[in-house]
């Protein structure tokens, strides 16, 4: 009688953060592709580009000039998604739009309030961020503690998030290599939800472990998991303070989470010898990702965390980053999470475990370095 | 002092029916793009394809020979994302993964039975749904019906999903007009939360009246809002038995919802008459589509029903279908759901109203289509 395999067999594997499902058909990778192929990034960029908006020095679209930064560098986005000032949305404003049924369950609405920034990650146009040096990745960090520090101490802001697009394939408009905060009045869906699981896993277990976390019971499973072997391990690589996993309900191809290994609710309290840990797991990562298929491998990436220092449920958070990279097969065939995905449930076609040992077997030194 | 208006100020709206938020920044799209750009297809193809997998009589990449057909036509799907016959998840096999955590709540799985179809739309590779003629979009609309009624008669599945991926942005591999069906053997996340909200809708309701249904209501609420003026109106067209509209919380710049306008489970209890106003509104609203940017706008559309006819939360039901396609400003401007929608919260850049008006503008005759 044949055994269930899950290198073989259709199956869905359950999301505990974010409570839902993921459909996993491993033996898909096999279709033939006759789609879309992405433009390989291998273009070689120069130091300083004149026409950069984001380049030291340059003027931006809007007319504003940048400072002849040196390190990282933030400015508040030219074209934020949302504003420090703006009136509410009262009832006479929605019948505008809803009419007399402005007051049904159908129509909710609220007015949202925030500011928006760019976070240069380096003054070199041709920089990405598996490239710079672990100093350099450092002081990105720190640029993120203070940026997450300021906007925590301001009432009107409820949520902090930080984030990067990179590369075409992922919607990033520009190859100068950089981040974005989005800082809003209200806590958006995605985070909400995983403070939701992240509080009611705490209150589930809390009479057992007056400490229960269910991201750090997840790292301590999965500790024990790749003690057990190779074949059950998903962890990428790991430091002192910090793991790289492919998380058991992985959506995206090689979808990967950084998660500090003990509870720690922000990037706030990193003291020095922490933040060198997570950049040094950063750049190990990206590289790896590079590596894979010898290009720069696109992805959008954003941390998770408390919504800000102050939040009520502050305590519950567990700071991790997720990395959702498109890349499937090659430089130039990517997943797409369309139809079925859209409409009905994520479907991937690897398993988290196949992606995992690929990128374990990644060299841990960046394809275009110099060899000595 | 300022008002609050909806097509200058950042707003979140809530979508009842998967009880989640978009953020709304209709100041957004002034900014200027400098990121991807798709590639139009503009491109002629030939009626009929000899290294087209899809076309007539051709041999497709497993050996399997199509039939010479001349109207739709359903075949099994070569690279199906799920079997009819697989051996079950037993917690021995999860033990290979998950080692001794195999029984804690972090380590959940589903062995996932089903069947995947295609659904070939013509028989001439070179066209397209908008450019169909009625008698056969209705001829789909039959073959639909048949799929999902031999379907509903499976004990084994509990769920159809009828879809469509059109265009190479949308991940579609091959142009020649086809739609898919996937089969499962449980109900995914995104029509799980759908029937949920339907029934919360309907059971907060009954009181006041017996057949509440969030979807009766929200069509009748937007017969009301269109009646009160332009500026309110999100219906792009309708006909007796369908309304096609930009719902109010739409997440893509274009989305559109095609919804029964009487109380409808599944397309199974369609009449000839309502499937000639289906195969009517769907030409006309992927005519407009095209129009729209002059070019075969690309997007992925699904149909949501009763999961099967048997389940028991079918009368909870309503018939509609979702249109999601990516372009934002023009054939080659498409808008990226990344950074900040994947980790926190989908964003658009007009509001559904806009979006509405400019779909409405559009002529009902194809561009394509030769002028007398
Ligand atoms: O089956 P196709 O058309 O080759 O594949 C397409 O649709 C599927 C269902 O939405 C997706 O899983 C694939 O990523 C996409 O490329
Ligand atoms: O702000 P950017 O980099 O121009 O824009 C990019 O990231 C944003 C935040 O994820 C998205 O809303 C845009 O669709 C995307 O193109």
């Amino acid at each position: 009688e044949e055994e269930f395999s899950f290198a073989d067999h259709s199956h869905r594997r359950f999301n505990p953060l974010t409570g839902s499902w993921v459909l996993c058909s491993p033996h898909r990778a096999k279709r033939p592709w006759l789609g879309q192929v992405e433009e390989a990034s291998s273009e070689q960029r120069p130091t300083y580009d004149p026409t950069c908006f984001l380049c030291p020095g340059n003027k931006r679209a809007t007319g504003a000039q940048n400072d002849c930064y040196t390190s990282t560098y933030v400015f508040p986005n030219d074209y934020a998604a949302v504003h420090a000032e703006q009136p509410d949305c009262s009832t006479e404003s929605l019948a505008l739009v809803a009419g007399e049924n402005a007051s049904s369950d159908l129509f909710r609405v609220e007015s949202t309030r925030g500011q928006c920034s760019v976070v240069c990650f380096s003054p070199r146009h041709d920089a990405t961020l598996p490239e710079l040096s672990l100093g350099e990745i450092s002081q990105i960090i720190r640029t993120w503690q203070s940026v997450y520090g300021n906007l925590s101490a301001d009432p009107s802001i409820a949520y902090i998030q930080l984030f990067e697009n990179k590369g075409a394939a992922m919607g990033c408009s520009n190859p100068h290599p950089h981040g974005q905060v989005w800082a809003l009045s209200a806590v958006p869906s995605e985070p909400a939800k995983e403070i939701e699981s992240l509080k009611a896993y705490h209150q589930a277990h809390a009479s057992t472990n007056p400490n229960a976390c269910l991201l750090c019971a997840y790292v301590r499973a999965e500790e024990e998991n790749a003690a057990a072997g190779e074949q059950s391990s998903r962890i990428v690589l790991q430091n002192e303070s910090f793991m790289a996993l492919v998380p058991f309900w992985a959506t995206w191809p090689f979808e990967t989470m950084i998660v500090a290994k003990r509870h720690v609710t922000s990037i706030a309290s990193l003291s020095e010898p922490r933040i060198a840990d997570l950049a040094e797991i950063t750049q190990g990562l990206t590289c790896r990702y590079d590596n894979l298929f010898q290009c720069s491998f696109p992805y959008s990436m954003g941390l998770h965390q408390a919504p800000t220092a102050a939040h009520p449920d502050a305590a519950y958070c567990h700071f991790h980053m997720h990395f959702y990279p498109p890349l499937l097969r090659s430089a130039t065939v990517r997943k797409f999470l369309v139809g079925f995905e859209m409409m009905a449930e994520p479907q991937r076609d690897l398993t988290a475990e196949q992606a995992a040992s690929r990128l374990r077997a990644q060299s841990p030194i960046h394809y275009k370095k110099p060899s000595l």
